[in-house]
């Protein structure tokens, strides 16, 4: 878990956005981000992209508590409410792990704990030596 | 289209992460990004959310260029291909248009114009004066 | 529901691949099909498009146990095991209801109870006399 | 190839659903359905999942002209307009192609060449003789 915190720790990204992690643990992992005015798209509501990145950074984080080096290969996500303020935290899980390729949910909650957004993604696996090709 | 601009203009976010519109037309639009330190993962890696959020930019711009306000409702990515730096350039494409729903596919390009994700969406279109719940 | 209840029974494809509706609740529905020969592609595994079936036909009674037709209009399906043969079962759950558009998750299960696939979808939903143009 | 073709028309869901294989090329692939009353739903039209397995049919045949065994491990698809009857085609193209992971899309049509879904699908590929398992 230690490589994992680093790599967490280390996400320039996320901390560009305000994300913080809440916690992580076997698969699993919580994060918040506060709406600013620097997350807002041309509408004034919370751009698609800064949800996503919420989702993505804890989906990150939960995939790689297991072995290897856990990479994004295809996320869904579905947007149920455009969100203007407020702090949104988003929980993953995880609902199938193989070696090579494991699947999680994130569910994104806007500070009344509704459901916001919901995504499905997969990550592939690999080990640290291999590099990044596919 | 000037609306369209506008709402284009206005979007801090894009302007946060240093994206810029390039062009844009009936139901398809072209943007560029260049990765920054600011948009890598802990992996070192341009981060999944930098690069979902260049396509639902020119996602967003290309379903706007239609009547009425047009709010993302689902989005698949599929990545292939880790980025560490360089300019990365989205074009949407309009697949189907119908009164309330559209979808579109965004290409991301890295700057040797190699395909790096692929990103298909879908916007629910209401009026202007409806607001923003579904 | 008996209007419901109606969509479901009149299935004509559900019925053509084996599929037993066992439950349907407010936006929730469980449905079960014994893999067959007719079910398996050319590795002799269950076809995708079986196995999505299923998913689809739960994904269409839970969402339409609510207000006026419910169309798809998005699914992301992800799966993690092929199946050669027992019986498969799938529920629905009902993540986001609003007055147009709803989502769900479908689990897909083997008979030994483990996850095989992940289905989320989004419907589009209608007025009865609207008829079906979007 | 000739293993492909083989793979191809060892597909007794394809068969048992009417789906035909016009043609097969490096990393595409072609097919029609015409619509029976087999292929229904419960609001008389073309059920998602016949629609999805005509996609996937073309989808794993292009797939499956690459080396190794290719399985479906994400699908997304949208669809665009409710069918009740006619000839349906559906072509797929490759997107990108790395040694375990590709993508495709797959544009469906009606019998007048309207777009009525499109089709995102990734697979992993492994080695005959792996097994299934991943």
């Amino acid at each position: 878990m230690n490589e994992i915190k680093n790599i967490v720790q280390k996400d320039a990204f996320a901390k560009f956005l305000g994300i913080k992690i809440l916690s992580i643990g076997e698969g699993t992992a919580t994060a918040e981000m506060t709406i600013t005015k620097d997350h807002l798209n041309g509408a004034c509501t919370a751009h698609g992209g800064a949800i996503f990145s919420l989702g993505d950074t804890v989906f990150g984080a939960a995939s790689n508590t297991r072995e290897g080096l856990a990479m994004a290969i295809n996320v869904s996500i579905s947007f149920f409410k455009a969100i203007t303020e407020g702090k949104l935290t988003a929980v993953a899980e995880e609902i199938s792990l193989h070696k090579k390729l494991a699947t999680y949910i994130v569910r994104i909650f806007d500070d009344k704990s509704k459901i916001i957004a919901l995504f499905q993604g997969t990550v592939y696996r690999k080990e640290y030596k291999e590099g990044f090709d596919r």
